[in-house]
């Protein structure tokens, strides 16, 4: 197994009866930009967030499965381009790239114009660091209870994602549902955004999901301090949720739960 | 709970005794349109798969979380524009987009230009219908184990997505991870796309999420008749994979599975 797909990070591991500092094992996660090439035209056609590893598999079998390519002949050649998170896609034949114009769906994940993914965050949103916001182990504990006795849906169906924003105390103050995890995310925040409620800053983002990048930031830009997630964080969660000092917790379930970035009481 | 989040659909499920015939509910899928307006000016901003329901949260979400808007008070008004998947925020102020074009993500993912999705994909591959491939119970009963063994980095983070190649006799062709879903059904058939082994008529693809409109997509693009995944599928992905002739199937796990389009022997 290729390094590059995972990195060791420092983690305290809480369980109802012991704290210990250990490390722990994360995915990677960077941004990726798929550039085409042919003649004298150069576009980047996508930007993603991926684990690097297999990155000319990544850009053909996007540029295949998207309907701009049909076999491994129309590709000249695929290599890195000045970055180990660009790669370049040279073809021997035009290919029409409108159509994925017109279809195109915008996030805020970066690794464009040299810019690193945490520089961008900032550009995005302006964002200061969180507020210390201090929370109980006890009250961590109750959360996946309060995320899963709330979230009707996934109970009929099992294919949902749910977030809610809990009180520091423990008051589950809004939750929503959706198939996207960014989406469910999006609602929740949305949902207080338009009640005049935030920024949010005494309360957690409980997510049933795992935590990247994407979600750290819309926790940032929330004003939301503590992300509570479910499933493991990414780096690059980690990276950002230490640089803009958010606590982030991961594995909140089970009566367990690792701290990966900030401090719990 | 509103109905529109969660809709019923007929199912055959397969246990290691047993076959029955009956009904499953499935999380809606469908794709939404965001776009913003101020003056005489007018943007479609994003277009995500999601479920329905709580869109004007989402959009507002979306909105403030990517940094362009900052108080509901920027907000003249939300609502459906002409469809249950377009929603038009209108602002008081001019925005500047202008970072999330530099930032797009290119996505499949329609709505725009009033297509349904399940058109859209049409267009985008130009794919046939898939050949009927044969599958034995006793192979998918297999699926599961193969995707863990082999999935080592998995084991390592519980934070990677899996995507496998594997032939209709139950043989590994390719495995590949990714902290994306879509990178890792890309990854595994773009590597096999090099090799100029596509189409994948014979084989089976199996992911260890849940399954959407988009991997049914990429599914049918590379030929591949049947899609295997150990979470749930959404509604829109069992529509297209009925359309198009996909065996699909979900909750492939502890000796089960649930078919929701096409046929095992």
């Amino acid at each position: 197994m290729p390094e590059e797909r995972i990195a060791p990070v420092d983690v305290t591991r809480v369980t109802q009866g012991s704290v210990t500092r250990n490390e722990d094992v994360l995915a990677v996660e960077e941004p990726l930009e798929i550039r085409v090439a042919w003649e004298d035209r150069e576009k980047n056609i996508s930007v993603t967030m991926r684990t690097p590893g297999d990155d000319f598999d990544l850009a053909a079998g996007f540029l295949f499965t998207e309907g701009l390519i049909r076999t491994a002949g129309d590709i000249e050649s695929v290599r890195h381009w000045g970055s180990p998170n660009v790669v370049r896609v040279a073809l021997h034949n035009p290919i029409d790239t409108s159509k994925l114009d017109r279809h195109f769906y915008t996030t805020s994940s970066c690794g464009v114009c040299g810019k690193t993914s945490i520089d961008a965050v900032r550009v995005v949103s302006g964002a200061a660091p969180a507020l210390a916001v201090p929370i109980a182990t006890e009250i961590v504990h109750r959360l996946p209870k309060i995320l899963e006795q709330n979230q009707s849906a996934f109970r009929a169906t099992g294919g949902l994602h749910g977030a809610a924003i809990v009180s520091t105390g423990g008051e589950l103050l809004r939750i929503r549902e959706d198939i996207g995890r960014h989406n469910a995310v999006d609602k929740v925040i949305g949902s207080l955004f338009l009640d005049g409620a935030t920024p949010l800053t005494n309360s957690i983002l409980v997510v049933s999901s795992r935590s990247s990048f994407e979600l750290v930031q819309k926790a940032v830009v929330a004003g939301i301090s503590v992300l509570a997630a479910v499933g493991a964080p990414s780096t690059l969660a980690v990276d950002l949720a230490r640089e803009f000092g958010v606590t982030l917790l991961g594995f909140v379930r089970d009566g367990r739960f690792n701290i990966y970035s900030g401090e719990v009481a």
